[in-house]
């Protein structure tokens, strides 16, 4: 009798913090939880009023920029790194903030291999071919050793901001061979454009950290990528001035893809 | 000093409760949670797998349908009506489910007297007036004895379920006079196109429970409307094949507009 007894008293201690934990968010869905409108980071709203160490309470990996567009953002097991436009990767403290980016908490629903991948938008077929639908979000986590990358990053602004469509069209890349790295991104459906960028985006981190950024091109021979299915979505508008007078709701799609793609 | 010491742990007491809540929601930032998108409900996804229990956990106050598409959905004060197509108001229970709605923990952030409304377009200037910026979420729930409202349900629906855009073609509406009553809704930012109805959404329901249903038209000479800002977008995707298997992301502009409007 008496084990019964301390077996009930274990089961109510484990379930509590569960039940407690399905008051805040549906069980079962994963949320990608978004700072900002991709929409008014395309009109100059550079400066955000959530900091990292706030994001990294809503996930672990994801992608992004930093307050001024000071670099490329790249958030893998919990460590939050920019690419800033000199090429140099930065371990970021938890007091920056940024004006855009999402972040999930990484949970590996799929796993796959990726074998010949010859450009980018290979490596988007491969994984196009595994994914069920194009309703919901996927969380995307490529590690592999890649004989070839091209990344971006964009140079920090300073007031009065330019639109983003601008400020990609000098935009300093930078190529890799043969680098061990990781490719930290999402693929979204299409009917979240206007908040985020539908489809793939990447981002890159060398493992030594010798380099990264916003990808534009990659090839490799045999990488894994894993998956992580999200239903929840969590929009978190910024409460500032700046996003309170963008024009957020301006339809960009071909500006959008000027930014998203290789200009040159 | 016994008294500051019954300070202190009172302080501390309040102060835990608080911070709790910080790490599932940010600060300050209101929430509005929505059910699956729009542009799955007039692809004809009509079951969802949210209950109302479930969604009233998310707030008190909104707008929807439930699964079936068996008539318009108002959420007030916490209570669960819906409109059905023979125009009778029925309270729902907590285990009904629902294939698209939103709700928010309403908490009144600014009101206002509108004075002369002859028509939803003077309403909606009206408000449009006293709102400071186009791209946050705003509930609105305007309170008055209206002289004039129409309104329209949606008759419940069997497989194969068609588009809404065809459904609304035949739907029943209703003409009210002097009726005292509440528009529930919201007045959402364009960018939310695709996940939700960009600018006003409202529904209409009597104090009587004599009827309501999806607002087409109004006239009030006097009547509150009460404000509620949200920040915080949360959109929860439907785990169902139908979900999955839907062309939620095609651009539907013209079916949205003729589904939100009278098409008589």
């Amino acid at each position: 009798m008496r084990n019964i007894a301390r077996c009930v008293a274990l089961v109510v201690i484990i379930t509590l913090p569960a039940f407690a934990q399905s008051q805040a968010t549906p069980p079962d869905r994963d949320v990608v939880f978004q700072a900002s409108t991709i929409g008014a980071l395309l009109d100059g709203v550079y400066d955000g009023d959530i900091t990292l160490g706030e994001l990294r309470r809503h996930g672990d990996f994801g992608i992004g920029t930093v307050n001024g567009l000071d670099g490329e953002l790249i958030v893998l097991n919990g460590a939050f790194f920019s690419v800033t436009a000199d090429g140099r990767v930065h371990l970021l403290p938890p007091a920056v903030s940024t004006p855009f980016a999402a972040v999930t908490p990484f949970q590996t629903d799929r796993v796959h291999a990726l074998r010949d991948v010859t450009s980018l938008d290979v490596l988007k077929q491969q994984i196009d071919a595994v994914l069920p639908t194009t309703n919901i979000a996927y969380a995307i986590r490529v590690t592999g050793v890649f004989t070839q990358v091209k990344t971006r990053s964009v140079p920090r602004q300073s007031r009065p901001y330019r639109p983003l469509a601008e400020i990609v069209e000098s935009q300093p890349t930078f190529e890799f061979e043969n680098v061990a790295g990781t490719l930290v991104g999402f693929r979204l459906p299409g009917f979240v454009a206007g908040l985020n960028v539908p489809g793939y985006h990447l981002h890159f981190l060398a493992d030594d950290l010798s380099g990264g950024g916003h990808l534009l091109e990659c090839a490799v021979e045999q990488a894994t990528v894993e998956i992580d299915d999200s239903r929840g979505l969590f929009v978190a508008l910024p409460a500032t001035e700046d996003f309170d007078a963008s024009d957020a709701s301006q339809e960009r799609k071909e500006e959008l893809e000027r930014v998203e793609k290789d200009s040159k």
